[in-house]
């Protein structure tokens, strides 16, 4: 007897769709985009009716790269590789995965790094600031685009569980299941405050220059590098940092200050935002941290119950026991809002030490609660729709 | 029948003290300084055989300013004038305290602001790195010049919890009591984390020069307004912030980044931030919070149970359930450290919301725990050192 193995997806080529040519697509904030460009990668094959079709959604520094590897660089693995593939928690024998980079990003979909048309340069801080909600706007243009009804699924961690609440809550008839993971209905202060700090560490760069730094020599790599360490302390867990750095590599001298670091988790800091700005746009760190800033679904809705009033969705709601950014209790509050509209909710805290990370490190836990998941809407199908159809 | 209500220590006066003019004082990085001068406070009248004074250490950003109305700046008030004064937890009446900055900082005492006398400059980066010790070896000298034989108690928050614990272990004959308070035998990875990527802001931005400012019209003030912005997040309780600020504050606009801040918390931390940058030096937060993350007894003595086998003080250990920064479970490892040589230790958790900055806002339950020791210490006088005087 043989097991499959999964494997991956293989070679991956992201794909492009421009709308708003003509008319313009109106943001959250007010402001008019033309055009709108979107990158976006497929794996597997969209079946007959359409119905097969699972919507992923990325987090802050993520891309529509979300597995195989990339045609041209054939470096890059997708960021849920382990996930996403034959025979994987999103089964690409089984279903169509569309992933597609969000508005205001640098990774091919239309953001402050774009070509202003109007001007021939970035937008720069000229971009509108742009909101969940718009990030799930053009999610749909794209879901048009490709001619599908309902999405079987939207799944997403932190910012990307952030979208898969707004879907259900804008299109609650456009989606069959919600899988919001390692997220929650508003960043708590602490992390907005976590976030401001990275942006003003940005904005203080000199080489910021007030957003206009695509022209120059300069970018505000410093800044960016700056932001990218206070992110990674928050992703990571006061454990696993102590399991995995310890206090280490100290060596009391007399080091000036500038010329090199004593521990090791200064160095892995130090090595992890350098590496982050050379492929992140420092700007788009400023759009995509405020979007995370501003969702807010119970001040959008009055309150969370009212956000859920529409669902007919049977929904996945995951956390991590040792997420200090997103922590279990904001996915509870989430769970909470679903079952006072006796929604068809399961819920997960995975006990886990990678701290908020974990949505993308336990893809083993992970992968056994989705795969159990999807088979049970699959079983179930649409019948929440069907008794509830207006 | 009347209550006595504990009343202000009244106007303080700063006193200086300087040692080292001829022999240099050694940093335990192994570099000379001459002079060394020490700017100290005392409030109280120490006893004719010495026997009642009392050790307050401050934290990164304090003075020696911890209790009263300062001489020259009636509108500075110290900093633990909840607790130090006639009637309060270190009474006044009773005890003689004395309060010294750190060797390092920039309140008096030589550190890395302080001219350079060999080239009329301020010391800047050619300040050595200073640790732990040194502040304490410092606070001995000030200690003999006082006359002083036995501290009747070392207390501290924080990082001046960190020396407390120096002194127990570097002159465990010289210390009667010993309180360290939400502090640590050594700082978390993630402490150390926090601290660099503050000691990055300060080194990123241009007007560091290198750590030569002080002769310039401009001083690195938003990198070291950064750096205190995440520490203000660090001392604070996510829970704390959420009831003090919520996510208060919003209005979604095409807001152009660096514009203004849209969130309370947001609001605050710049606020705090910028405060900071003008009563601190940039310098000194290099060299203060590499102390704090050089800091380590396990390393230092080899085990805590090692570091304390000489201790005969009576102990007083306090954290606070909040504190993530300075957790409860470092202040356990320390009293287990110091139960494993039969110490005679009291320990208490805090139950408080206000994250580490309770050491400095939970005065209330300070001043009840602090006293009820206090007396004990009085109580039991040096029967420990007797019993055990080689």
């Amino acid at each position: 007897m043989s097991v499959a193995v999964p494997t991956s997806i293989g070679v991956v080529t992201p794909q492009h769709f421009t709308f708003a040519e003509q008319a313009l697509f109106v943001t959250e904030s007010g402001v008019g985009l033309s055009p709108v460009t979107v990158e976006y990668e497929t794996y597997g094959t969209l079946n007959a009716d359409k119905s097969n079709a699972i919507l992923i959604c990325h987090a802050l520094s993520g891309s529509a790269h979300a597995a195989g590897v990339h045609s041209e660089h054939p470096e890059r693995v997708g960021w849920w590789d382990d996930m996403i593939g034959p025979g994987k928690a999103f089964d690409t024998n089984h279903y169509f995965v569309v992933s597609s980079n969000i508005i205001g990003s640098c990774y091919g979909t239309t953001g402050p790094s774009s070509v202003n048309p109007k001007t021939g340069k970035a937008y720069g801080i000229d971009f509108p600031i742009v909101t969940v909600a718009d990030m799930v706007e053009v999610q749909k243009e794209l879901m048009d685009h490709l001619g599908i009804r309902r999405w079987f699924s939207v799944a997403g961690g932190s910012l990307g569980g952030m979208q898969a609440l707004e879907w259900a809550y804008s299109y609650p008839e456009r989606v069959l299941s919600v899988m919001p993971i390692a997220t929650s209905a508003g960043l708590s202060p602490q992390g907005i405050a976590f976030n401001e700090v990275g942006r003003q560490a940005i904005m203080s760069d000199p080489a910021w220059n007030n957003g206009s730094y695509d022209h120059t020599e300069l970018k505000p790599d410093k800044g960016l590098s700056i932001a990218r360490m206070i992110g990674h302390i928050t992703y990571l867990s006061d454990d696993s940092m102590q399991e995995k750095f310890g206090r280490r590599g100290v060596k009391l001298g007399n080091v000036r200050f500038g010329q090199g670091h004593q521990f090791e988790v200064e160095s892995y800091l130090h090595y992890k935002g350098s590496q982050f700005s050379r492929r992140f746009d420092a700007n788009t760190y400023l759009y995509v941290t405020k979007a995370m800033d501003l969702f807010d679904l119970t001040a959008e809705a009055g309150s969370l119950k009212e956000a859920f009033r529409h669902t007919r969705a049977r929904w996945l709601v995951v956390s991590f026991s040792s997420d200090w950014l997103f922590p279990p209790a904001q996915s509870r509050e989430i769970v909470q809002g679903l079952r006072s509209t006796l929604a068809d909710v399961t819920y997960y805290e995975v006990q886990s030490k990678y701290g908020h990370d974990a949505f993308l490190l336990e893809t083993t836990e992970l992968t056994e609660i989705i795969k159990k998941f999807l088979n049970r809407v699959e079983i179930k199908g649409e019948s929440h729709f069907g008794a509830t159809a207006s």
